[in-house]
């Protein structure tokens, strides 16, 4: 019951969802958005690492268990409204997108309006 | 039609949502999380500075028309998945939250589990 007192204060979506920002502790990047539902959420915090839902396979996701690139948790915030969760994390590889590269926000609006791939592929995924 | 398709790219949510991080660009802090609209995403690049849509209220929300506190847009990005935007904004007067702090991720899991406040209120929000 106390336990689970702080999950209960998230208001989840209405799918049960909440959104997490996974920050990288060092360089203050932003990695990634993804999605966690309340076992997620647990897990992220009982196990020290970024545990999300897939909303697309539909099931847990623990980052980093195929590539190795976990994201080790040294901080969890919320937002004001409790429907956004903050991670300040450790990308083990220094890789958080499934492109290669260190974080998934690489395309970016130019002033020509089109969205240019502007970061680089650290390492070709398997 | 050239000039909307960069919106097009977008993989918008069922209900034509998607979430939207703004990040310090000064102090990379991750400052609020909300939600656009394809006229929001639209309005957001041709002004240079963020609206959202409130989903609570059903309507654009030009982020400090009230307060002040509005968003310069120096950079947006786009994720791999293309459903979360980025941006990269100047904070006028320092205040993201409409409670008063810097950013809205204000509430910090401690070692045994509750949301703890951990930031001060800037200004009191009339």
């Amino acid at each position: 019951m106390n336990q689970a007192s702080w999950l209960d204060e998230i208001r989840w979506s209405p799918e049960g969802l909440v959104p997490a920002i996974a920050q990288d502790m060092k360089t203050g990047k932003i990695l990634m958005l993804a999605w966690m539902n309340r076992e997620a959420l647990a897990l992220t915090a009982q196990e020290g690492r970024a545990v999300y839902w897939s909303r697309s396979r539909n099931e847990l996701w623990r980052k980093g268990e195929q590539s190795g690139h976990i994201q080790q948790v040294a901080e969890m915030r919320l937002d004001c409204d409790s429907d956004v969760i903050l991670l300040s994390v450790e990308q083990v590889g220094g890789i958080a997108c499934h492109t290669g590269r260190e974080s998934c926000f690489y395309k970016k609006l130019s002033h020509d309006q089109q969205w240019q791939l502007v970061d680089p592929i650290k390492k070709i995924q398997k």
